[in-house]
């Protein structure tokens, strides 16, 4: 891989170098196609676009503004259930197969993004698998170690990001299929809340269950994706509106739960054991505080899956095909899905009444705790193991990952560690629906703090960069007096879950009074430009609604407006007014309301 | 019924009674137990209570605070289908029956608040039926017209409610179970949105859609009901943590949805028709605007209900049963909830696939309409007529309930007409799960302005109390400027769903100056009490999400603090920054904004 390559893997340095013209589309398209021929794997594709028309595509959008572009030029490979317009949907079933009309609603996003679609990848069949050695187009490679197998379902998606042949891929995962192969192939995965991203377009694995990952080298470059991809579909009954924050700084108090003491399981796999421990020695380091929960209900939750009714969910998908042509399928896959038939009406409301328990139960553990962390797999299988005993050593992959879409979970499988034996290892973040971007805030500084290398060409991790001061709707407001941290009235912040951003100061144009108020507080009015002083603030976070409520509960003099900060930014915070100051003491010369305390408490 | 009874009929005239002490609540329990017995029906209640315990009980109500029990002394009749501690439960199947050890949650809560359960009522059994007539405690007779069906399957409830027995009763909704019989005895049936009120305690008829229901004489009795019961609940997991709004006034505008030309279905009865088609003219008379939707959809859902998977649910609460004493249930009951062990887990995820979709077609409905409006029933049937064709018609009943509960919509049932053969006609108001507060503040304008009298005796109606100003958790704010109905900024208000409550002035304490912005605005600065004028505003009130949103967009020098207004109350409101009304107009002679701006347009 030649220095300039080198330094254009992620889909950021991609974009960036397509916007300032470092590198057109079109070469970076051709390097895709010239990297797939050096791979030399026919088992990762299953279909690949015509190369001159992808080239083509991708020139074409030198008539367009890259700034409009969030993923101009990016080639992407495909999981073969996504429809792609041009190329065949198979599902890995040659039998099953079909040509799409049209896009799907989440490749249509993609390419309206900018993103040239490369061709389409392998699959365990039907989606039925976390192992990637179910499917008739052959095994894929595991590019770090290739006695492994390459996890699955989403097998051609891993290894296409992994081996650098795209930057972006999209895998589905209804059980694991979107995080196992990323831990097998040491990229990121991340798992979104169902119904952010449309399933338009998807051959079904489980309706209820399903939905459309990414897979990338960085966490970032995976909330990029998500930001294209996520949204409200009409064309998706399961489709949900939920607004996608972006991704803060990580956060000044974190609390992240971890199974109690003797919960996990390895399956005698002490590498695993001890890069689990080793992942959550470093959180800690990041500031985080580990908390204990209980597995066991998560446990009784993944047995619910595959003991449960959702396998008659599979088993409608294939139901014609079963008929028809039954050699048609995958024996396993076979085997698995045709059980889904003998299942009961009474059989699958049970099951949901268990599961709306269990989901209650699992809101309970997070009401302790922003996130769960837990291995992504408990442990690493060779191809020739998993072939000899597939469907025992497949269910043991997803040991921490069956539960998760039952439980209406968002995810994050992350690297985490080369074991010595050269597998890699990952752990997954875990939080209710909706907050895939604190798992993405949160797991970016815990991928960049590992300091692995990215995918399987031993390339570095791009430095991180400084994320955006709020979250997507999330509203600044400066505060001055007892508002400030550990002051009086600080608790009615942290009540509203506000969160601390920066310490800074005012622009030169105010004056602070003590007000004769209980507990005491100061009042900040603007005079003209640069005739006042510079005053010490805190700039604080909330969501609109907490902000409206504690706007709503100020009690006179003070008011709520915008404030003018020393390097010209502005931001809403306190103000009084003038009526209140008439018999108020100046405290300006103090700089802050802090300064002004310290010396009252002296005196 | 002697002139004192005649004016404490309702919930809040009988605690108002015995909060100013005209009555006591015992007087009130004993009067309740005197009219059970001159009433003489044996088939409304299975169970009562011994009436001495419940008297006592109500005694024992003078120890405590009446202002802190919204139902003191409220004597309750609670369907056989919820758990009350010291009486059976027997869903009307005496060999189903159980002496629970706990009341179930709705019942600790209404006994809570000060209410006293009187007994057990009468249902179709296991809650499977919109009758009233499929029961081994007989039928009760409907108080308003002999030869009709009571409507079920809450039966007794809704009879116990229309006769005086009691002013409150519980009864079950799952199809239509809390709105048919309402509609059959002319009184109101609440039916909450799913998970608004526990269900821990209630033997489940199918416990996906399964909500406990209210009956009572008068929305606002049936909303001060709901305030006590809703709540999330632990032992629960279909509990869902709701904000439960108040009561509001009927809105300035208002979109009500009524179904295309031709797709009402009348069974032929013209009367029902004729009442339905007054009712809409009544809702436009109250000034709402009536929009046509399709009703197919929900014909649609209310089919797969029927033909679908939900059956099995019924049939796991009797599976014991029907294999250990099939004779024990009621042979109609039994030959429907059979049928449910016959269907598979496949057709089932079809059901729910399909019924996602026809959410979506609702939630598109809704969209265009804050409620819509349709007959609660069809037609009205004798008992002999359901006894001749006992299935048949009973679905007919349940033409416009069947869907509510599978499209997770909220319902009022209300009176809207007696017919001219003495038959009642009733309408219900169906939004999306979480606008109960919504339908009941149109709801009870809508009963108020029909002046039928109240349940089977003849009552008038008591006199419609005045909302309250703003909903639960609104946030009113005084606007004065370009905000003002029809001025440039106004807009601002109503994208954030703000509504406007009043219009008022300030105390005499502030001054009002026309700054130098575009659009004009001004500016409010306070000055010492009484040194000011009294400047016109208006209070607009909306979601502290819409408050923060909108105090985050609002430009220097303008802030947002508190208002003093000329009736001593307090609302937030704009006040500008004193530093940038230096060379600005004095415009407080004006006395507001709008007076200055006509005195403008005019020059």
């Amino acid at each position: 891989m030649d220095e300039a390559n080198h330094v254009t893997e992620t889909v950021a340095a991609i974009v960036a170098a397509h916007r300032v013209g470092t590198m057109t589309p079109a070469q970076t398209v051709a390097r895709s196609y010239q990297r797939i021929r050096d791979r030399g794997d026919p088992a990762i594709f299953i279909s690949l676009r015509d190369e001159k028309d992808a080239i083509a595509e991708a020139a074409r959008l030198a008539a367009k503004d890259p700034a409009q572009l969030p993923l101009c030029g990016v080639p992407v490979a495909v999981k073969d259930n996504i429809d792609a317009k041009g190329l065949p949907t198979t599902a890995a079933c040659p039998a099953f197969s079909y040509v799409p009309s049209h896009d799907s609603t989440a490749i249509a996003k993609l390419r309206a993004a900018g993103a040239i679609i490369i061709g389409k990848t392998n699959l365990d069949q039907f989606a039925t698998g976390l192992v990637g050695v179910r499917s008739p187009y052959g095994i894929p490679r595991n590019p770090l170690r290739d006695d492994l197998v390459p996890g699955g379902s989403s097998s051609g998606s891993a290894i296409a990001v992994s081996a650098g042949l795209v930057p972006l891929a999209l895998g589905t995962d209804t059980a694991g299929s979107g995080r196992v192969p990323a831990m097998l192939n040491n990229i990121v995965g991340l798992k979104p809340s169902l119904g952010l991203i449309s399933t338009a377009g998807l051959v079904p694995a489980c309706r209820t269950l399903d939905c459309i990952s990414v897979f990338s080298l960085t966490v970032d470059d995976a909330m990029t994706a998500l930001q294209v991809l996520a949204g409200p579909d009409a064309a998706d009954p399961f489709s949900r509106n939920r607004p996608l924050a972006g991704i803060t700084a990580f956060p000044a108090t974190l609390k992240l739960g971890v199974p109690k003491s003797g919960q996990l399981i390895f399956f005698g796999d002490r590498e695993s054991e001890k890069a689990y421990g080793e992942a959550c020695r470093r959180w800690q380091a990041l500031g985080a505080r580990l908390v204990e929960f209980d597995l066991e209900p998560f446990y009784e939750t993944a047995r619910l899956l595959y003991e449960g009714p959702w396998v008659a969910e599979r088993y409608l998908v294939i139901r014609d095909l079963l008929a028809s042509a039954p050699d048609a399928i995958h024996p396993v896959t076979r085997e698995i899905t045709a059980a889904g038939s003998r299942l009961t009406a009474a059989e699958t409301f049970s099951a949901l009444y268990r599961l709306q328990a269990l989901r209650r139960v699992a809101e309970r553990t997070f009401a302790e705790c922003e996130a769960i962390v837990l291995p992504t797999a408990p442990t690493v299988y060779s191809t020739a193991q998993v072939l000899a005993n597939p469907v025992e050593l497949n269910s043991r992959l997803g040991t921490y990952t069956n539960f998760v879409n039952l439980l209406d979970l968002c995810g994050l499988a992350l690297p985490a560690a080369m074991r010595p034996d050269g597998a890699p290892f990952g752990i997954t973040l875990l939080a209710p629906a909706g907050h895939d971007a604190q798992l993405a805030s949160i797991g970016r500084a815990f991928h960049a703090d590992t300091r692995l290398p990215i995918g399987s060409n031993a390339l570095p991790q791009p430095p991180l960069a400084a994320p955006p001061d709020t979250a997507h709707d999330e509203i600044p407001i400066a505060v001055v007096g007892a508002h400030l941290s550990g002051m009086a009235l600080n608790g009615e912040l942290t009540a509203l879950d506000a969160r601390l951003l920066e310490e800074t100061v005012t622009a030169p144009d105010y004056k602070l009074y003590a007000l004769d108020t209980t507990p005491p507080k100061p009042g900040m009015l603007r005079v003209e430009a640069g005739a006042g002083r510079a005053i010490r603030l805190e700039l604080w976070a909330m969501s609109p609604a907490a902000f409206g409520t504690f706007v709503a509960a100020i009690p006179p003099p003070l008011s709520i407006g915008t404030i003018r900060l020393a390097d010209g930014r502005e931001a809403k915070g306190f103000i009084v007014e003038p009526v209140a100051i008439d018999r108020a003491r100046d405290i300006s010369a103090y700089g802050g309301w802090r300064a002004f305390m310290a010396e009252k408490a002296k005196a």
